[in-house]
């Protein structure tokens, strides 16, 4: 029988039985494992690998698809890392739910100063009222208009912004869900005038830097910065500086350059920034794990009938 | 000329020259202070009140309305407070936009554990990654269809939650905001099913204790719970009671039965509840205080030309 090897310790037992009825259905087998190290046997057998087993599919020579449970597939572009003929898809797409969510949830956490009222009243001392911002009438950007980007447009539309920019490669109009969107050679413009700033954006060479030091200068005064996208796309430094002398008036990161950060990093002890270590998309969101399963089980069925997988990704390109 | 005395230090100087320039027009003349007591005095000639000010209301006897730039007019509907014959109208409809986001931003925090994960991460401790939740299927219900239900309505509507339910007195339908709205005598019925309970309700005899103990007990295990409205709509030692058995999985309280809270109150050390000083809907907001200019113009307008005042309310009724 034909047979699938599934790393997830932290799939649901309903979702890995939907899985298996309906691999089973199709012609395969599976075989469950927790971590990569117990899955390199069974690999070996595998047609198909599903998770993030570097060791299993090392040792899986006959597989032909590797489908992983994340969108940022980064790690695995380097030349060798997946052997010529397999097909990788990831599960960009799985994540747009928990993402937002931690996204308009530090947006309003920084605007209501909710992180300094928050230390105050956890302490036990009844706070003096901040000054308090809303996110109407500001002007929010979104760079990185795939999944991540649009959930965070659809939700962000609902606060009633005074605008609501994208900014992708290409620039192709996405009307349901922003009001413009930029090319990235003009998203200068788009920068320019916006008091937030939203990096959803995925971790390629394209995109290294990209909001540098001299384009954080573009910014309106007491502008906010959010990334949920990767550590690389922003400088680290600039922003420290920016928020020391209040001309950024907050942000916050999930991801960094270097995570977990270091314990002299200045990012640390920077001034309105909330630092959370990387769990914008925790797996621990139901909804997350149920995507994953979803988005799996929809190309398991175009694999089974020799069609292209539709969550197919170029490890040239990086997404 | 008639006149006018506002009282209300928070007023941005442009929305000041507003009203004055409309006010000159209609035939009145205005004075403003910062605070009630610089201004009884002037009140002595006043024929129209703006502001939080007793003393000003005491001493103008030629008062004729009275414009609250707030909601709760809990402390003004006691017998002998509010002259006879003084028309009173409030700002409800002021407060949704910032209340609301207040609402969005605390529930995200408690689905989220950010109230944990940000304690640790302030302090310099790369967090383990706490277990999250997502609005996303989560069943909603707000009591209290007012300005600021319909406003929290309207943004937790782009979550997807599975189900979003009003409860009010009448229980008039509002399609654009509620998948359904129950009478308050039928409250049990919608709180049986809410994972998430919100209260923004008016504190009047009515409402008191609304989420009473044996209410609390009807909700499904693992409930939230977020409070915006009067801290006397709720049975606080049977929220903390809930929260330490975590039966309640979190909740949020920014109006409490006693303000500030004592030093000694439980409320301070219960898990999973998240404190802010009665700061949601807080006039720093500048969207907040444009709403109650805006307010107080159309019914100057109204006034003006002898028409019934639209935001008048019942010092019986409390709202």
């Amino acid at each position: 029988m034909r047979h699938i090897t599934l790393v997830a310790d932290w799939m649901d037992p309903d979702l890995k039985e939907k899985i298996d009825l309906r691999a089973g259905e199709l012609g395969f087998e599976t075989a469950w494992f927790c971590s990569d190290g117990e899955a390199v046997r069974d690999a070996e057998k595998a047609e198909i690998l599903f998770g993030m087993a570097p060791g299993a599919l090392k040792a899986g020579r006959g597989i032909r698809w590797l489908c992983l449970p994340f969108a940022g597939i980064d790690r695995f572009t380097a030349p060798g890392v997946v052997p010529e003929g397999v097909a990788v898809t990831n599960s960009a797409g799985a994540y747009g739910t928990a993402i937002s969510e931690h996204v308009v949830m530090v947006l309003l956490m920084l605007l209501r100063r909710e992180h300094l009222t928050y230390g105050k009243m956890a302490s036990g001392e009844w706070c003096r009222e901040e000054k308090l911002e809303s996110l109407w009438g500001k002007r929010v950007c979104v760079c990185g208009t795939g999944d991540l980007g649009r959930n965070c447009a659809l939700r962000i539309r609902a606060f009633s912004p005074a605008s609501l920019l994208g900014v992708s490669r290409s620039g192709r109009p996405l009307p349901g869900f922003f009001d413009a969107v930029f090319p990235s050679s003009e998203a200068d413009k788009a920068l320019a005038e916006a008091d937030v700033v939203i990096l959803a954006l995925p971790g390629t060479d394209g995109t290294e830097d990209f909001l540098s030091r001299e384009r954080m200068a573009l910014l309106p005064g007491g502008a906010y910065i959010v990334n949920v996208g990767r550590g690389r796309c922003l400088d680290e430094k600039a922003l420290v500086e920016g928020l020391r002398s209040g001309r950024i008036a907050g942000a916050a990161l999930d991801v960094m350059r270097h995570e977990p950060l270091e314990k002299d990093d200045p990012l640390w002890r920077a001034p309105n920034l909330i630092l959370t270590p990387h769990c914008a998309g925790n797996m621990t969101v139901r909804a997350t794990r149920e995507n994953c399963a979803a988005m799996f089980l929809e190309d398991l069925e175009n694999y089974a009938s020799g069609r292209e997988l539709k969550h197919r990704v170029s490890l040239r390109d990086g997404y």
